[in-house]
């Protein structure tokens, strides 16, 4: 698998010269990545731009680590014939048109299969955008050049996505909104021979993998699937599309996905310890809060719950009972610690609601004399601040002190920003590059407190 | 009850002259709304910057329609006997340190009440932040006024919040980041005397309320306000704080509130054609949608759901299942349409994965014309639409054509946006000032669809 994401030299079959076609971006990335490690092929043209196509994959030069198929799917059998013949070992298909399109479609898929496994191919695809390697800066795939050129910011979170649109669509978005560390990214489609067990023992083994993000339509092999899950000593999450009959039916017109008894499933995800998200949104933003965590998880998580606000105390509390964690009972000493910095009128209780102490020690005093109480407090597992952001850029946090808990106690803190977007934007990333997970909405917290603190996250309720 | 929004005079028992401090941004605020129709009552200042401060509310002079108490809770009786003296019929006790805080809380709360019903007085608060009537400018809260002046914008959404802080930091996040229409705000904290239903009974009145969104701690004289409700023409989403025991002993501390049977009040809010938000994003942003949207609810919802990532469709046909809504069976009419834009290999159905259709024919025709077909389709109510932003700032969709359909078939259209940032903040702002309402999150869309589409919209499964 490792030369999928690492190949030293790549031929393109059906490399395209228009502009805005995606066979251009695949030629265009290509180009840029490889250089003259990259070998276009197509019959109908001699160049494009200033480089020379090969009329067929069988008179590119030399050993070919991955070819690229992107041509119509009626014509894949033929240029598969060709890679074997030249003795490639790696092929991705990333053209459409197969077994989702009904029965002559799941001819082309059937005949591509045994092809691949008779000359011992590994074939990914079709259908799909093929893979990207971040830190070493190799597109395998059509995502337009000026979408990804200077954007991708190299870390930890890896992604395996079934869909192609919807794995470009959403690179996108991360890229222009938020963008977070990546390492590999795999688009892979109808999986007619690599899926997702084959990644995830890929990303399982990959130093530079971190976290791992899936979105799938299918498992394939799951009892491997699972086995590996289980025994992975970094975080998975996972959306599973076709959950429903609805998005059943959807999905096997999508990637010919066969549906799968969600049940059965959600019991599995949930027995190997993976994180199972709902929504891709939420898939994406527990994989970036997992990849900017740096704690390890427990076997349970009390959580304190600490706010500039009452009600979002009520809430976030609310959230906890969900989630199935439980809230910290704080000891004598914690709450002790915190009535100092409180008004005498009010006595400290989880959730701790510091307005009223914030309005009598500011917040830097009141937040961190409470943040620094439960953090050394034994019956805290983890801890959920609000913070506010004021108008101002005013520095009402010491984002040093609250990284150096996190560190010295091994909790995993999260925290939700509440107020003003332009100073709440600089807070994020002052925690985040500490390795505080922030979150955009009060409820979100709690549901990535469960993914961070223990290996058993619980469904919402 | 519209005295408390729209008051001609207005004084302040504890206007501070200390910059930054609540009682600062109180006077400041009612001194920019009501000029010389405002009284700033302190006994121990004469002045604060320019303007003469009264040592006694009996000596403001003429009529006070509503007196703005925020002085500590022990003192709030004497102040509350002299506004009775005054004969004035409307107060509004901003101060915490009531029921929140134990016994001694308790008993002033209580005399507090007697007072106030034995001089016939209407009481809001205490521990809250007071009214605001954005369309008239008058703000009766300790916002800060640098963090609202020249940022409301007067629109349809009136909010009514349990809790002082929350409300003050969600209105700083909507006028910060998302800004949205808005008509009232009312902060009601402890309820002594005002309660949500007294505000509902209000707003379903007010001509400049089209949509209520409440957070809500305890609901009291539920019998009245689920018979408003069932009764209402305007669509009401609540957001009920202390759902579990967790948030409901939270609550307990937080705004005095009692527990609730939570599964007897789901069902009543359900019976009551209550939009029901389990978070606070979720309730924003759900109000938000209602706002902008100008359709009409219809018994059913059959959805339409057309995307440009097969893997969206998968998702949003799950979301279409767990909240209870149908997938629309497309006519043969329709289905022969939409294949006009269809490559030859790709047969429609819903979900429509426009994909294939855009590549053969670009997104302008592909969109448009699957857009008209459903719209017309008698056997679809609802259109969830997934447009794609391109990093370009190009014409992709015809915007006044998609507001004519949905004005045409008053069936709802809800958009979410996959893409680059910036030009999809452009698409976003276009489709919204046509009544189209966008979503951030493709699992939001199937939800806001929920609530805008039908009278008794299902919780999510």
């Amino acid at each position: 698998m490792k030369y999928f994401f690492d190949p030293e030299t790549v031929a393109l079959i059906g490399a395209s010269g228009t502009p805005l076609r995606p066979g251009n971006s695949l030629f265009q990335n290509l180009d840029f990545c490889f250089g003259d490690k990259f070998f276009p092929v197509n019959p109908k043209t001699e160049k494009i731009g200033e480089r020379t196509c090969y009329p067929s994959i069988l008179d590119a030069p030399g050993k070919v680590d991955v070819a690229i198929i992107f041509i119509p799917a009626k014509f894949a059998p033929l240029a598969l014939e060709q890679c074997a013949q030249k003795g490639i070992k790696r092929v991705i298909i990333e053209s459409g048109g197969f077994a989702e399109v009904g029965q002559e479609g799941a001819a082309l898929t059937e005949r591509c299969r045994s092809m691949a496994r008779e000359a011992g191919i590994r074939l990914w695809g079709p259908n799909c955008m093929g893979s990207i390697n971040v830190p070493a800066n190799k597109v395998l795939s059509f995502l337009m050049p000026m979408a990804w050129r200077g954007r991708f910011k190299p870390g930890k979170v890896s992604l395996v996505v079934q869909s192609g649109m919807l794995s470009a669509g959403f690179l996108l978005q991360i890229l222009s909104r938020t963008p977070f560390g990546l390492a590999k990214i795999a688009s892979i489609g109808n999986k007619i021979d690599v899926d997702e067990t084959d990644l995830l023992e890929y990303l399982l083994d990959d130093p530079d993998t971190g976290v791992i993000a899936m979105y799938v339509e299918s498992l394939e092999r799951g009892r491997r699937f699972f086995e590996l899950a289980r025994a992975a000593k970094k975080p998975i999450v996972a959306l599973k599309g076709g959950r429903t009959s609805f998005g059943a039916k959807a999905a096997s017109s999508h990637t010919a996905a066969m549906a799968q008894d969600d049940a059965v499933l959600d019991a599995a995800f949930r027995q190997a310890g993976v994180v199972r998200a709902k929504g891709m949104n939420e898939l994406m933003d527990v994989a970036r809060c997992l990849g900017v965590n740096e704690t390890s998880p427990r076997p349970r998580a009390r959580v304190a719950v600490i706010t500039f606000s009452g009600g979002a105390g009520v809430v976030a509390s609310d959230d906890v009972s969900d989630w199935g964690l439980e809230l910290a009972r704080f000891s004598e000493d914690t709450l002790s610690r915190i009535k100092r910095v409180y008004p005498d009128w009010m006595d400290p209780d989880n959730p701790a609601d510091l307005y009223p102490a914030i309005e009598k020690n500011g917040p830097k005093r009141a937040f961190g004399a409470t943040l620094a109480a439960v953090m050394e407090d034994p019956g805290v597992d983890a801890v959920y601040a609000h913070l506010f952001a004021p108008m101002a850029d005013l520095p009402l946090y010491d984002y040093d002190k609250m990284a150096e808990l996190v560190k010295r106690h091994k909790k995993p803190l999260v925290v939700w920003i509440l107020g003003f977007a332009s100073s709440g934007d600089k807070m994020r990333a002052e925690l985040e590059k500490r390795g505080i997970a922030v979150v955009d909405d009060i409820a979100d917290g709690v549901r990535i407190l469960a993914a961070i603190s223990t290996r058993s996250p619980a469904r919402r309720a």
